[in-house]
C-alpha cells in the first residue's frame, strides 16, 4: 500500500447557516481545501463524499455527482463517490479515498463531508437521526437516537457509579475546548450546573449533554506521502484507517456500557502501526451524547473501565491535560452537521499536529486519533494520523 | 496494484417480491454469493453495499452496517460500507470492493446490491427515482426521470432520424433476453408492436420502453486473483473499473444525444487494459429506457454515432450477433432494483465467461463489460471483466 497525507483543509462554520444551501457549503469548504494545498481542480483525479440522507433532508440523492457538479469538476468528468454509514459518513469518505490511493489508482483526491440539517423540521431530523439506528426494531417502536443513548447513559451510571456531574463535566470541556475556536457553532463556555439545568431529553440525558442539529461541510485534500512535499512544508500523514460493525439495533449487544466496535476498530489500527493508547497525543472523539465520549475515553484504552467520568472531572481531556479530547469542542460544541462531521475531525487532528490550532494548541502534538461513530455504534471507524518520519 | 478476481454470485429472482423485506433478500442473495464461493462468513474482511434510497424507501439509513447485522457479520465485527450513486450503486459498491482488495488493505470481500421499492406508492416511488437528477433545478419545476431520457429520445430522432421502431426494437430484444433467464422479472417475449400500443409516459417513451419498478438484491465474493484458484476453478478477472462524471442536470450537458461520461469511462478502461471495442464479446448496458441502450450503444463505441437503433435493427445485439447486449433481459426485462442492478450486471457477465448462461450463453465468450448509469448520465461506472490469463 502507498502511504498517503493530507496536503490541504478547509471548513465552512458549523451552525444554523439559513443563508448558505448544500451546493454553498461543499463548494466554499471545497475551494478552501483546494486553495490550502494549492491545487487547480484539474490536478483532481477523484472526489469522495461523506452524506448520511440528503435524500430526506433536501430531497436530492446523488450528491456526489452534486457536488462533483457544482464545485465544478464536471467539466473534467472527475469521478464522485457518495459513501454513508450514519454519523460516520465522514471517516468513511476519508476511509474510502485513502484506499483509492494506496492502491495507486489515483494521486490527488479531495474528500468532502457536508449535512444541511436545518430546512426541515425538528421532528423530521428526529425521525432521519433514528433512521441510523434500526427501523424495524428499535425505531418503529417510539425510540429515538436519544432514548437509545440514555439507556447507555442510565446503564453505565448503574454499573459504574457513573454520576450526573461527571456527564455534566463532559460537556463542560467541550464548551471550554469549543469557545476557543472560531469554526464551532457553540464558542461559548458553559458550567457543569448548566447542563443539570437544561431540560430533560431522555433520561439522564439533557438538552445540553446532546450535540446541536447542524449545517456545514468540510473538506481535506490526499495524495501519495511521496509527492506530497511538492504541495506542502506539512503534510499529515493518514497512518491507518480502522473500521468495524456491530449490531444495529442496541438489544443484540452483549454489552451497552461500550461500544464493541470501537475496541475492535482501535485494536486494529494499534495492531497494524505498533502504537498503543499512550501514543497518542491528542484525539477527536464522537460525542454525539456526552456518554458516548464518556464510553470512547475507556473503549480506546485512555482510561480503565468505569473511569473515564473520573478521568474527565480531573482534568486529562482538557488541553494541557494527559490526552486533550476534542480540542475543537467536539459534536457538542463545534457542531454534528452528520456527514461533514469525521472529516472536521480529521481537520481538527491536522491543524494541531501542524500546529496550528491557535489557542487551543497541544504542545509538541506528533500523534493524532480520530474516532467517528455510525448509529449507536453499528459502525465505527479510527484513524490514525501523525507527522511524517 | 493487486488483481482482483470474482469467485462466488448470487441473487434473487428480481420482481415484486411482496412477501420479502429488504433485509430478506439481502440475505439470500449474500448466502448464495457465499456457498457458490464456499467461503464461511469468518473468512469475509470487509462487506460493501449499493443502495440508492433505503432512506426513503424503507426508512432506513445505515444499511451497511444493517446488512453485515443481519447477514451474521455483526459478531465478527466486519466493516461495511454503503455507497450510493443514484442508478449506479451497485457498480460503486463492486468499484469501491476492487479497490479495497487492490490496495492490499482486504483479501476476501463480499458486495451486495439490494433495493425494496415495491413498499410505497407510485408517485412516491417517481419522486425518489427523479432525486437522483437535479432536485433544485429539474424536478422542483416537474420534470420526473421518464421525462427527461424523453428529450434525450426527442432529440436523437431530430438528430440523427432514430425512429419508434428502433427504441421498440431495443426493448423487444431484451423481453426475448429475459424470456431465457430465470431469474428475470419479465420472462416473457412482446413484439415491437406491443411497445407501439403501450401507453404514452412521456413522448416518445412508452410504458414498454421503461425498466420496471422492482424488489431484488445481488451479491459477488472478491478476493485477489492469485488465491482465487483455491475456491473455484473458474474465478473472472475484473480488469479495471473506470468512472466517470457530468452535469447533474441536462441543461448543462453540450448534448443530450449522448452521454459524455460514457465516453470517458470507457476510454480510461480502454486504455488502462490495451483493449478495445471489437474484444468485447458481450456486455451489459445502462437500459433504464429503451434510449438509454442505444446511446450506450453509440457510446461505447460497439456502432457509430448516430446508428445505435439501426445496429439493433439488423439483429447485432442479440445473442450469436456480432456483439449480445444485455444477454440477461438487461434492465427492462431482468428489473431494475436500482442498488442491486449495477451487481447483476457483473453477475451476467461472469455467468457468460464462467460458459454457464444456458440459453442465452455468447459462445467462446472471454471478455465482458458491463456499463451502469447513475441519474440522467451524471455518473458513468465501466468495469471490464475477463477469463484470467
Amino acid at each position: 500500500m502507498r502511504r498517503v497525507a493530507i496536503i490541504g483543509i478547509g471548513m465552512t462554520e458549523f451552525g444554523e447557516l439559513w443563508d448558505q444551501s448544500f451546493r454553498d457549503m461543499g463548494i466554499r469548504a471545497g475551494f478552501e481545501a483546494l486553495n490550502d494545498a494549492k491545487v487547480t481542480s484539474e490536478q483532481i483525479d477523484a472526489l469522495y463524499v461523506g452524506n448520511m440522507s440528503a435524500g430526506r433532508f433536501i430531497e436530492q440523492e446523488h450528491v456526489g455527482a452534486l457536488i462533483a457538479d457544482y464545485a465544478g469538476f464536471a467539466k473534467n468528468n472527475t469521478p464522485s463517490t457518495r459513501v454513508e454509514a450514519g454519523g460516520a459518513s465522514g471517516a468513511l469518505a476519508i476511509r474510502d479515498a485513502f484506499l483509492s490511493i494506496a492502491s495507486g489508482l489515483h494521486d490527488i483526491v479531495v474528500v468532502g463531508g457536508a449535512e444541511k440539517m436545518t430546512d426541515v423540521s425538528d421532528e423530521e431530523v428526529n425521525a432521519i437521526q433514528s433512521s441510523a439506528a434500526d427501523q424495524e426494531w428499535e425505531t418503529i417502536f417510539g425510540a429515538t437516537y436519544p432514548s437509545l443513548f440514555a439507556l447507555m447513559a442510565a446503564r453505565h451510571m448503574h454499573e459504574y457509579g457513573t454520576t450526573r456531574e461527571m456527564l455534566s463535566s463532559i460537556a463542560s470541556k467541550n464548551h471550554k475546548h469549543g469557545s476557543l475556536n472560531p469554526k464551532a457553532q457553540f464558542r461559548r463556555e458553559i458550567k457543569p450546573e448548566d447542563v443539570i439545568r437544561s431540560p430533560m431529553i431522555s433520561n439522564p440525558l439533557r438538552m445540553l449533554d446532546c450535540a446541536p442539529i447542524s449545517d456545514g461541510a468540510a473538506a481535506v485534500v490526499l495524495c501519495p506521502l511521496d509527492i506530497a512535499s511538492k504541495f506542502t512544508d506539512n503534510p499529515v500523514e493518514i497512518l491507518t484507517t480502522a473500521m468495524a460493525s456491530d449490531s444495529l439495533a442496541l438489544n443484540q449487544r452483549k454489552s451497552i456500557t461500550e461500544m464493541a466496535a470501537t475496541k475492535v476498530a482501535v485494536k486494529k489500527a494499534f495492531d497494524r502501526t505498533g502504537l498503543k493508547s499512550s501514543d497518542i497525543d491528542v484525539a477527536e472523539v464522537h460525542d454525539n451524547f456526552t456518554i458516548t465520549e464518556l464510553m470512547a475515553i475507556e473503549d480506546l484504552g485512555f482510561a480503565p473501565k468505569g473511569q473515564g467520568g473520573k478521568f474527565t472531572m480531573d482534568g486529562n481531556t482538557l488541553v494541557g491535560g494527559q490526552i486533550p479530547i476534542n480540542t475543537s469542542g467536539g459534536l457538542k460544541a463545534r457542531g454534528d452537521p452528520i456527514g461533514a462531521t469525521g472529516v472536521a475531525q480529521v481537520i481538527e487532528i491536522v491543524q494541531q499536529l501542524r500546529g496550528k490550532a491557535d489557542k487551543r494548541q497541544v504542545s509538541d502534538a506528533k500523534i493524532g486519533l480520530t474516532h467517528n461513530v455510525g448509529g449507536t455504534g453499528s459502525t465505527v471507524i479510527v484513524h490514525l494520523l501523525g507527522v511524517p518520519k
